[in-house]
Formats: C-alpha cells, sequence, structure tokens
C-alpha cells in the first residue's frame, strides 16, 4: 500500500532488468559528484531568493489572493478563456485536465488559429465570460492579437471597449509589457509573474494557479503536494531525492547509452495534458548546443496501438517513463449479461476497468523489459492535488538538475527567438 | 496560385539550403533503384486485390452504404459514440477534427479510462445515441469491454439489452470474431473492413469513413482527393509521385544523416489529429527490427513556444514536416481601436490572424534552414475535403515505399502481443 503521494520505480532501467542496454547499478553513484554539483547549484539560488519556483507553495498570500478571485469569478461568470500560448496555457491546461471541479469553463485557444478562435468566442456569453490574458513579458505576439480581437468583439456585442475592463484579468511581469501599461492605463484586475520565473516554470504562479482555481481545482491540495516534494527535493541523496535520481539516470540513459528520446506515458486520459506539459519543459529547457533529450507523449491503453510497436521494436534510442495510478475514481466492473460464455469476454467480465487498464500498463511495461527496453514509472495511489502537485514540482526540479548535467542553462531559450524575426520581417512586407 | 490540392516542397532538405547537413541534390537519383523497387513491389499488389488500401476510392458502392446509414442516423440520433482504440479511432477522428460539418456529434472515448467514459456515458441522452463498434478483428479487448459496459447501461436506462441493437452499429471482419458473431446473432446493422486491410491503413474503409460521414464530412471531396493522389501514385519516378519522393527523402536523412526523429507540423489547429493519425500510422508500420524513424507530433504556432527550442538547437537528429495551409476559412483582421499606437501592438494591426499564422512558419522554417536543420513543408490551398483526402492517401503509400526501403514489413506489428499476453495473464490471477 502507498502512502506518498508519488513514488519512482526505477528498476527497470538496470542491467539486471534489461541486459546490456541497461545502467549499471553503481550508475547514480559513479555520477554522484555531478548529481552534487547540480542540486547544490540549484537550491543555492533557490535559497538566494535568484530562483523561486522551488518555493512557490511558501507563497501563501499569492495563492489566497487566486483563491478570492476565483471565488467571486465562479459568482459571477460561466466561461473562462485564457489568452495566451505554450508556457502560459500549458500548465493551467494540465492541472485543469488532471483536477478540474465544479468551476467555470476554461478554454484555451493557445494558437492564433483564426478558425478555431473565432468559433470559440461565437458560441460564448460574452456577459457571462471572464478573459484571462496571460503574458510573462506582456507582449507576446499571439497573446496581444488574441485580446485585440476579444476587445472588438466585445466592443460590438457587450458595447463599447470599456466593456471588457470588468471582465479581463491581466497575467504579466509586475513593472514591465504591453500588458502592464494596459492594466495600469484601464484600471484592470492582474496578477503578477515573478520576475525571476520562467515561463516554462510558472505552473504554480497566477499563471497556472488562477485559471485551475477558477476551474474548482483544489489548490490547496496541490500545495500540500508542492510541500511534501520539496522536502525530498532538499537532499542532495538521489536515494532520497526522486528528482535528482531521475536526472541521473535520463542524463546518463541518453549520454551513456544513447537514449535521446524520452516517451512520458501516462495511464489515465485525465493526464494527457500533464505530459504535454512535461514534454514542453524538457524540451526547451534541455535542448540547446546541439544537445539534450527529445520528449514525446502518449496515453496508455491507447497508444499501446499506435507506439508501442515502436517501443518494443524500434531503433534503441528510447525510454519509456510511465505514470501508474493505483486507483481510478469509478468503479467500472465489467458486465456478461448474456455474452459471458463467449471466449472473447469470458476472461475480462468482472474486472473492473481501472484494474484492466493498470494491468495493461503492467503487461507493458514488463513486455518492454524482457524486449530489453529500458522504462521507469512514476507511481500515484490516484489522481489527486497532492499527487499532481508533487509531480509537477519534481519534474521541474529534475529538468533544472538535468541542465546541470547537460552543462546548458536549463532557464533560456535561445533557438526561438530567430524565427519570430523573421516573421516580423515578413509581415512587414505589405 | 495553387490549383492542386496538395504539393510537396522539399527545398529545405538539400545541401544548398542547409549545408552538410542535408541531402545531395542527387540523393534521389543514387537512390532510384531501390526506389524503383519499392513502387513496384507494392504496386504489383495494389494491382493483384492483396493490398487494397491504395484503391478504396474506387469502392463507389461503399461510399453510397456509408452516406446512406450516416443520413439515416442524422435523422434519429444527435450523438454517435466510437466504441474502438487506435487505428480504429485515429482515422476517423482526424477526419472530423479537420472536416467535420453540421452532423452528429461524434465521439472517440478511444481507451478504458473508467473516469473518462462513465462521464460522456452520463453526459448522453441514449435515446438519441448511435453505437459504432469497430474492431478490425472482432476481439479487440477495450473495444468488447466498452461495449459490455455500453449494453448494461442501455439496459439499465433503455430498458433492456435489445433496447441497444437498433442504436448499434457494428464495423469488423466479414466473416470471422465476436463483433461479427454478435452482429448476425442480433442482427445488428454492421459494415465490413476488407480482410487485407490493416487497421492503420482503413480510414477509407466504413472505419474511418462511417463516423466521418455521421459527422457531416464530405466524402465527395474526400474521394477526389484520394483520386488525384493515385493518379501520382502510378508513377515510379519521384519527380511526379511526392509519396515516392518523400519516402526516399526521409529514409535518406534517417540512414544517411541520422535523422530518425520526425516532427509532423501542421499550421492549424484542424490537422492535428492528422498528424496523430500519421504518427501511428509511421510508428507502427516503420518501427521494427531495431530500425525505423521516431514521430513526433506538433502544431503551429502554439509549439513553436514549446518544441521549437528543441528543433533549433537540440541534437541533430530531427526533420521537421511542416503542413502550410495557404487560407483560413475565416477572415479575422487585428484591430487597433484605442491602442494602435503602441510599439508592441502597431505593426500587427490590419493584418488577418490566418496570415499571421502563415509568416510564422515560414519564419520558422527559414530560421531551421538558416541554422542548418532539414525542414520540408506539405502545402494545401485550404483545409478542404480534396486536401485531407490526397494527404492521407499519400502518406499511406509513402509509409508503404518506406518499408521497402527500411526492408521490413509495414503491414505487420508483432511488438504489440507481448504485452497483451502478460496482462491477460496478470488479470487471470485473480
Amino acid at each position: 500500500m502507498q502512502h506518498e503521494p508519488l513514488h519512482l520505480d526505477p528498476g527497470n532501467l538496470y542491467t539486471d532488468k534489461v541486459g546490456a542496454n541497461g545502467l549499471s547499478p553503481e550508475c547514480l553513484n559513479v555520477l554522484r559528484p555531478s548529481l552534487t554539483a547540480a542540486h547544490g547549484a540549484i537550491h543555492a539560488r533557490v535559497q538566494s531568493g535568484e530562483l523561486p519556483f522551488l518555493r512557490l507553495h511558501e507563497d501563501r498570500a499569492t495563492l489566497d489572493r487566486v483563491l478570492e478571485a476565483a471565488s467571486a469569478a465562479r459568482a459571477r461568470f460561466d466561461d473562462l478563456v485564457v489568452l495566451g500560448i505554450g508556457g502560459s496555457s500549458l500548465g493551467g491546461r494540465a492541472l485543469i485536465a488532471a483536477l478540474g471541479g465544479a468551476g467555470l469553463r476554461v478554454h484555451f485557444p493557445d494558437n492564433l488559429d483564426p478558425d478555431r478562435f473565432g468559433a470559440l468566442i461565437d458560441g460564448l456569453d460574452l456577459d457571462r465570460t471572464q478573459w484571462n490574458a496571460i503574458s510573462k513579458s506582456g507582449g507576446t505576439l499571439e497573446t496581444i492579437a488574441q485580446l485585440l480581437v476579444v476587445r472588438e468583439q466585445a466592443a460590438a456585442r457587450l458595447g463599447g471597449y470599456g466593456s471588457l475592463a470588468s471582465r479581463l484579468v491581466v497575467t504579466t511581469d509586475p513593472q514591465k509589457g504591453f500588458l502592464r501599461r494596459l492594466a495600469r492605463r484601464d484600471g484592470l484586475e492582474s496578477f503578477e509573474v515573478p520576475p525571476c520565473v520562467g515561463g516554462r516554470f510558472s505552473v504554480f504562479t497566477p499563471v497556472g494557479l488562477y485559471p485551475a482555481a477558477a476551474a474548482g481545482v483544489d489548490l490547496e491540495g496541490v500545495f500540500r503536494g508542492m510541500a511534501w516534494a520539496a522536502e525530498r527535493l532538499a537532499s542532495p541523496d538521489p536515494a532520497e531525492n526522486p528528482a535528482l535520481a531521475a536526472a541521473g539516470l535520463l542524463y546518463s540513459l541518453d549520454v551513456d547509452k544513447g537514449r535521446p528520446v524520452i516517451a512520458t506515458v501516462p495511464y489515465a486520459d485525465s493526464l494527457r495534458a500533464t505530459a504535454e506539459w512535461f514534454a514542453q519543459l524538457w524540451a526547451e529547457s534541455l535542448g540547446k548546443a546541439g544537445r539534450g533529450p527529445v520528449p514525446i507523449t502518449a496515453v496508455g491503453a491507447t497508444d499501446q496501438h499506435s507506439q508501442l510497436q515502436l517501443w518494443m521494436e524500434g531503433p534503441p534510442n528510447m525510454v519509456v517513463a510511465f505514470i501508474e495510478v493505483d486507483r481510478c475514481d469509478r468503479a467500472m466492473p465489467i458486465p456478461a449479461a448474456d455474452l459471458g460464455d463467449d471466449p472473447d469476454v469470458a476472461w475480462m467480465v468482472g474486472h473492473d476497468m481501472g484494474h484492466i487498464l493498470r494491468m495493461e500498463k503492467r503487461g507493458t511495461a514488463e513486455a518492454l523489459t524482457r524486449a530489453g527496453r529500458p522504462n521507469l514509472t512514476w507511481r500515484m495511489p490516484a489522481v489527486t492535488p497532492e499527487s499532481i502537485g508533487a509531480w509537477m514540482l519534481i519534474t521541474q526540479a529534475m529538468t533544472a538538475y538535468a541542465g546541470g548535467l547537460y552543462g546548458v542553462d536549463p532557464f533560456d531559450q535561445p533557438g526561438v527567438e530567430a524565427g519570430k524575426i523573421i516573421a516580423r520581417r515578413l509581415l512587414s512586407q505589405r
């Protein structure tokens, strides 16, 4: 019986399970000096306040403000639309997909696609809709373009640009940028993104917290999970700090064993967005200087029917990271009725659907292991706020530690500017 | 001006654009004997009837039956639930996401997750809901488990197991398996999956056609696109057959240039599911015998904010395949209102949102090219039935040709059985 909100089982990464494709049992000991250095470097900056992303659960004041604002919004609105893209959307979307309750319907257009964005706006009762424009810099192209269109719609359908002001919440830098200027000019409700927290590490700032609270996510539980995780993260010993162990193992599998591709595979539909959030975090933090791993996402059992063939017999460049959930919310036994004698039916009758799903995960993991394909499992007792809070903080720390191991800065993204500059030049050629 | 439904632009794969990371301009000529052999082997089997998946647009009788059944269903039902998983879901889902019109709401639970499946069933008016159980073999675990639960629900809420019979359509093998037995016993409406068409190549059989027709997809247009594509596929010359050219180029980039990872990146939200359908097709067909490429999916501009850093500066193991759409359905100019003087706003004002999206794609492609990162573009004049039909047939042929180049059978999936057997053993340990 597992009482902790999260447990890392890396057993199927080692040589005794997967043979020569696996890691030596001494792997983490050999890597110990690098792990200690990576841990020390990150946590020194956390302690100094330079990297607050691992201490956001201590910010009770922000949580209280978010909860209060969300409570007011739930009384007045039916829908919340998050105007943002990438890191401004993925964290909140993940929290809501996993944990969303009886709150507002929250929409993440997350792109500049006029067909989808237009269809979304058409279907809303603008009087009963709140908008949350989120951009750390305050100047993100897609976010501003979405906002300008929404202002025009509000003017047309609610009677004037001013009608949007009481329905618009801005989440951005405390001082700088277009959104902050607009908030000041129009007296908008606003939240701050701490300047030292990067976009992809911002899920536990109001960037992710406000939409989640509006959707009815139990953020108190999420913060308990973060606090539990933070205690583990304090240790520089990979036996006690699962983020440090996982960073070391995945790094070794890439660099020493030629396995840069990591597939994150939850066996729960509600965790698909969580896996997508992680893929973004891992890709943008570590993919630089011609190195870094390649994250992909999948969901079990669905993608047993699409990607499993590749994981089992494709090129030996992959690691599969499962997320196994011990208990689903809903019991759903498979009934037989008048079909129990059919041989294709009899063997599954009476089993719970969630139990079958778990056994499919275990069968897949065991088959991969027997085929010499390294895999690990994150286990959660259920999809709870505590487990999700813990996993999302642990994987953020894991990403930061991995930056140290790879020798890259996990907090920058120097490769994304060039395309923006070219796009802007193309647009100027009217 | 592009008049054809689909155009392949491989220019940014070559050395003159991306330097030493690229392919020689002679690449396809050098590969010509292998391409000719791969093309000849596949099309001989197509001609003989052994591989009908490239000639399904000639099956007018099936299309007529599907359209007639869907027309009747639209008069009687509001919702259609597809009971299936993997190849039985992905094709229909892709067609509907790209082209869905004013038809039934179609749901794809696509898993055994009791929380999501239960929530879906709870929300339906069972009297006005049709069910389409799809399994090529007729014995897929997940599909049967879903169906058994639905029968129980129908018995409880509609009054007896028999009440489901007139609301259930089965799509399966013409002769064998549990679903065919059930269809015979209960006199169910049914469609056939041709025995020689594999699950992941079945989108243009009733597996994908019936759900798409129910959703109001213009299948006549899709078939026109398939017919256009089939004319190109007839040629063994890669200059005339874009599927053959793309297969050769992607194979060379993997085997000769160490780039096994292929990211499919449409710049249209409605094509995300199409990219996911392709990932499944490519992964399960080619990932075997320790070889094969690793497909990942993304959507622009969204994933410029998550994966672009990796594509630009990560390990040199990737190729990006864009899908560029020349025209969105909806014009959505960016208005300025009272904010036109702000420097973060002024430069985008007056541009159409869809135009900005296209320029973002072009900026990204040019930035990748300048950074020496090979990329190609599939261009469509718009997201039309003709373009989607063409792309989905061309990429199926590309996959089949690539099987010949890699020396693997693209139509089997030997690696997916082991996990199923273990899961079934685990389940038997009550």
